[in-house]
């Protein structure tokens, strides 16, 4: 590749609409370009590093025995009905009338089109086990599109899709899927940063696992559980409050406080001139038998609807509606309390309102709220306390008593068991029995854009020699045309060796060695060679370690066998 | 690959709302699955076969200096509205609305995105000329997808597009990327058959063209130019009709004959008991300056609005409207002719009306049709004849006097100049003057197509040694396990070498050697190898030669050397 000849053009500047250095270096170095919120086209650097990731991916997939296929991005609305997801996923499916009236949509996962058509091909036992797999362009209607290649509404990526006719087959190729993706983020260079999470199952089985790149950027967090010696993401991990840390040494007298339209906890606390730790969070919940639950929590946490849910045993939980709550607490949305709720409403509280003094609730009054409860004086002591809540950072594990060890991180990949969700969908079984199916994602473009998120430093991005969009960047410097002709030389001397070369070939006199040298470090090649009149004149080059930094001066002869030890 | 580990069962029976050899073929041999129609998967071994077609088109698009890049599907209304084509477009644009109510639509093609893409990358002279293409899946919202994979809704295309700083330039260029799909197609097989044709440039320039390989089932026609010795698409062809083939003696009486309801000019010539050739077809336009025209031709032919809005000089046309048409000649819709037209009305007569006696034309009286009309006596002879038609096969080529060669064809590819219409509708510009743009397609899917519809026999598909998703298929038959041990000895050593294989493994007892046979017929591989217990005994095999269906015995050790000679 020479640079004047390629689609490239670098950039001091950042974009000003991008809120992540992927998207910035990537951007500033003619890797992608932005075409909408979440929308990139790559450009040729670009997809020389997509075109690796997925190289490496096709590879693992291949050594275990996955059958490489290609699915079209169209989806015919009546498979989603049969699955009942036309509706359930409303919000992120791009949906178009097709000439002729037909209703379809755009995939955002396959399984609507891969579950008939494998089951298309294998009919007898013998056909099973099968696996299959795609690298293809998938759509999400995504409101958030963020974090520049982190979360897209097109993007690339990689699922497979696994056929079983049993449970004990099943669970051995997940296992074999997993060591697959080990595999794969180890020689992405990402091996020690990625772990393996334990989620929840979701709507499909009893668990499934996230692969989860520690990074200050990921918007999740995982919490490791020394107990168990294993990762949890958020979903599934119990959680109890750290203690409170004000101390109040006196009960109070409880009192009504007008406060109206204060939103959130800390204009709460600010108002009242109390800690967070003393304010409650009162949700009211309906569950599909018409039970009301309030669910109370100290006011910094969220509930998680999946924990309340098991709890009380319901199949499903809404939000009570702002009229329910007016005839249940005779308030207005966002004054709940707990005190005088009438006794039909079950309420349930976290443990994070254990052991407080003095604490506020809703008054159950438009427009107020009580401060200075206190059980045993205003309210009768809860006879049990449950965790119901969304986990944070400094939370106790149960099992070891002691705060969990929290990192973000990026979610570079989803497995999980679909059991029999979509082979009943689609009546697809063996013996009368359904297939068991799991899933197995990866999101390519999501992985660049992780990468360059652990890969940079303050001048641009370090690519891993695996995805790096050549090996060497090959910068003759000066004006002198004989530094050129060896360039010239060189350049095809080491792509003869197998040697992938961006050779910046610009003679302009804009371009001296300052731009070069930056580009160079912004594209993050991993080596620089360096062509000089003077270097020239001793016959050597000059080799600079992208990652290091380290220069080595050395006989030009040398250089081939350097680049390929 | 193992047939049994493969996602592959092949089809005795055609599938039933296929209209085409290749969907046919395909289908059954399990390259490809049909989703909607239109809208196809690719399973393991069509997608090697689509990915084959792939590297040879990304050679020779590298091989000219093109870079390849990466677009979105997703495409903003906003760049659509630039250049006018979101309305232009509208029958064949999926379109949708992204969460937070922006529209967008599916790229049938990329000048809307690729344009201001390439405008960012390249400011200076020296950045000039550039050529971007991708290899990338296509939306078309088409109301008649049909034929197999020829004409899809959802296809793979390769597009391409230069861009450069004067006409001279783009020539030279657009004759490099000519001499490439040259290539493309002498390395696909299909270098014989497929021709160039000159097309029209349409709303871009003077003239385009179009790559044609010549097949039974192509949708279009293409007629050589002996004279220019080149072939011509039916936009552009100039052609004179046939002398008639009937005589008439004398100039029969002129008369009114109702028939009513008679739709096309089949029934008409039937009911009237005439011969098609004495029908005249009458059709009124209107001209964008308001003009009424008629345009007559003989009764099979159909009017090329190009053709006639060259000759009266037009900038557009459009049919009359009903009511215009019953204003003018007192009928309804159906029954024009040139008798007692007002005068306002310029009649254009195409060369197929000329030396008849005794035809028919539309009475301009609801219901009635007028027969034995005659030039000097009914009409005046018209002063001059024109070529406004549709040519068909058996019209005469102007220049040489004789009838023209015609083939049927499928359009492979399209390349055109641009002009300055994208340029100008980005404002991208170089020293003041819009920069000229070329565009450069081949439907990558469609290609795959063409190859089945041309190289097929009555027992399946024969790919193209180059496009074959394996060279070789093993065949081991009988149920002697010593047989299956050597094979696949033999399955390590040909891959080993290098060479493709799909071993059909498949031991069970309903797979015969006739199963096995019929196979590899209907996949096409370029050579089947057998082994037996009796071949085995003399250590030798069987090589089938697909193609040619010649059977070679040969010992064993020799097999590696005869398929990679």
């Amino acid at each position: 590749m020479k640079y004047t000849h390629l689609l490239l053009k670098t950039a001091k500047e950042s974009p000003t609409d991008e809120d992540a250095k992927n998207a910035e270096l990537l951007i500033r170095g003619g890797f992608v370009q932005k075409e909408m919120a979440g929308v990139y086209s790559y450009l040729p650097l670009g997809l020389k590093v997509l075109r690796k990731i997925e190289a490496i991916i096709r590879e693992e997939m291949n050594a275990v025995g996955a059958n490489e296929l290609l699915m079209p991005a169209l989806s015919a609305k009546e498979n989603w009905e049969k699955t009942g997801r036309w509706e359930m996923m409303h919000d992120i499916l791009y949906r178009m009338e097709m000439s002729g009236g037909r209703e379809c949509a755009l995939h955002p996962t396959h399984e609507e089109t891969v579950t008939p058509l494998v089951q298309q091909f294998c009919a007898s036992p013998k056909d099973f086990p099968k696996c299959v797999y795609q690298i293809q362009t998938k759509f999400r209607n995504e409101p958030r599109a963020k974090s520049g290649l982190l979360r897209g509404r097109e993007f690339q990526m990689k699922d497979a899709y696994s056929f079983h006719t049993n449970q004990e087959d099943f669970e051995k190729y997940y296992g074999v899927m997993t060591e697959a993706y080990h595999r794969i983020y180890k020689r992405l260079g990402l091996g020690e940063l990625t772990k393996f999470v334990a989620a929840s199952g979701g709507e499909f089985s009893d668990f499934s696992h996230e692969f989860q790149t520690i990074s200050p950027i990921g918007e999740d967090e995982i919490f490791w559980d020394e107990a168990g010696k294993q990762w949890l993401n958020k979903e599934i991990t119990p959680a109890l409050a750290p203690p409170v840390k004000y101390s109040d040494a006196e009960e109070l007298p409880m009192e009504d406080v007008e406060g109206k339209g204060l939103i959130g906890v800390e204009p709460l606390a600010e108002f009242l001139k109390i800690p967070v730790a003393k304010t409650t969070k009162t949700i009211l919940f309906e569950t599909d038998t018409g039970d009301i639950l309030a669910a109370a929590l100290r006011g910094n946490y969220d509930v998680d609807e999946r924990k309340l849910k098991k709890i009380v045993g319901a199949k499903s939980l809404k939000l009570a509606s702002a009229e329910k709550i007016k005839e249940l607490t005779g308030a207005e949305l966002g004054y709940a309390g707990v005190l005088n709720l009438p006794e039909s409403v079950r309420v349930i509280w976290d443990d994070s309102c254990q052991g407080r003094r003095n604490f506020e609730m809703g008054a159950n009054k438009t427009d107020f709220h009580t401060i200075n409860i206190n059980f045993g004086r205003d309210l009768s002591e809860p006879e049990e306390f449950y965790d119901i809540k969304v986990p944070q950072p400094g939370d106790i594990n149960p099992k070891t008593k002691k705060a969990y060890p929290v990192e973000k991180a990026i979610e570079v990949a989803n497995i999980f068991p679909l059991g029999e969700k979509y082979s009943r969908a689609f009546k697809f079984s063996q013996e009368g029995k359904p297939i068991i199916m799991g899933c197995y994602g990866i999101g390519i473009s999501r992985l660049m854009g992780t990468l360059v998120e652990i890969f940079h430093d303050e001048n641009g991005i370090i690519w891993p020699e695996n995805v790096a969009p050549a090996q060497v960047y090959l910068a003759p410097i000066g004006r002198d045309p004989k530094v050129f002709s060896v360039a010239d030389k060189l350049y095809d001397e080491l792509q003869s060796a197998g040697i992938e070369v961006l050779y910046d070939d610009r003679q302009d006199k804009k371009t001296g060695p300052g731009q070069k040298f930056a580009d160079h470090e912004l594209l993050g090649l991993p080596f620089r060679v360096v062509l000089s009149e003077k270097l020239l004149a001793q016959k050597e080059v000059e080799v600079v370690d992208r990652k290091t930094g380290k220069t080595t001066i050395m006989p030009q002869k040398k250089l081939v066998s350097f680049l390929t030890q």
